[in-house]
């Protein structure tokens, strides 16, 4: 059970955005912004920023949420993502991402964590500012989301097919349009 | 020198802000109904448990910028806020705020280390669901907004009454109309 009174039926983040529309509106906006806007970094590339960082914090519900939703974009397999996950360098993905995502892990830890180091070699490998700056902020927000998540005491679906199977109703829906009911 | 190119004369979150209004507006959205809107926390004790989760992440710019609203509103002086900072059960504040700030810090920690005896502690000083929502959110999006600001390597005034004598007048501007220029 929930540490505070949310509606019962509904998992995850979707219990407080329901119990706290007014927090809800500017949270999705900014889901929108950093995950489905127009960007050179993918749809699917940003949700797995997303999920890793949430896989790092150990938080099942936005792991699987985005997991799910990085599989739909990405069209690839569970073990596609857990194998970053696990092991991003040794994935089958761009240097330039695996350069990011190496950003997103020292931001999960601590903002003072990223150094100059991992800063110089995603810039030589091509990546932007723009890009920097955004991997930045969606690791820092998901360090937010997972805490509000399991901060509240929320439940969440433990079977795995759960979040998969809803990725690509969630992914037609986008962020801004969000219906904690659906 | 921060990680990416922001507009130099910039300090703290004020670079990245004027580098990316897109996220800038929900960002600020969000401050606005966390620390601003009407609430039956009070608008210092919501800049005092900002000020604590960004104490506890080392973030010296959130500390001090939101510190200084903190003591702006609370009408204290500078060592009030230390002390909060560095013994908070043994200020003078609340029990019900000391029981807030409790779950501020498990917050800071992981969502996963808030517990239900803090929760219970906390409502049987009073605590509204609300106000525990708006807590474990508040202390989340500070470590949001900490990493966001030491993750990109921005500077920040060393001087600590730059941000005490600044406090009154961004009190007024609020954070919904916030110029990252002024």
């Amino acid at each position: 059970m929930a540490h505070i009174d949310l509606p019962e039926e509904l998992p995850g983040i979707r219990g407080p955005m329901a119990f706290r529309p007014e927090t809800s509106k500017p949270l999705n906006e900014l889901a929108e912004v950093l995950l489905r806007s127009e960007n050179s970094l993918t749809r699917g590339e940003r949700e797995l920023i997303a999920t890793y960082v949430s896989y790092l914090n150990d938080c099942f519900f936005c792991q699987n949420a985005h997991g799910g939703l990085a599989q739909h974009y990405l069209a690839c397999d569970m073990s596609f993502i857990d194998g970053v996950k696990k092991n991003a360098n040794g994935s089958p993905i761009s240097e330039k991402l695996k350069a990011l995502l190496s950003i997103a892990a020292s931001v999960q830890k601590s903002g003072k964590h990223v150094t100059s180091e991992q800063i110089d070699k995603a810039k030589s490998l091509g990546a932007t500012d723009l890009e920097i700056h955004d991997t930045v902020l969606i690791a820092a927000a998901f360090c937010m989301f997972n805490r509000y998540v399991d901060g509240l005491g929320t439940w969440a679906p433990q079977d795995r097919m759960f979040y998969v199977n809803r990725a690509k109703a969630r992914a037609e829906e986008g962020y801004a349009n969000y219906n904690p009911y659906n």
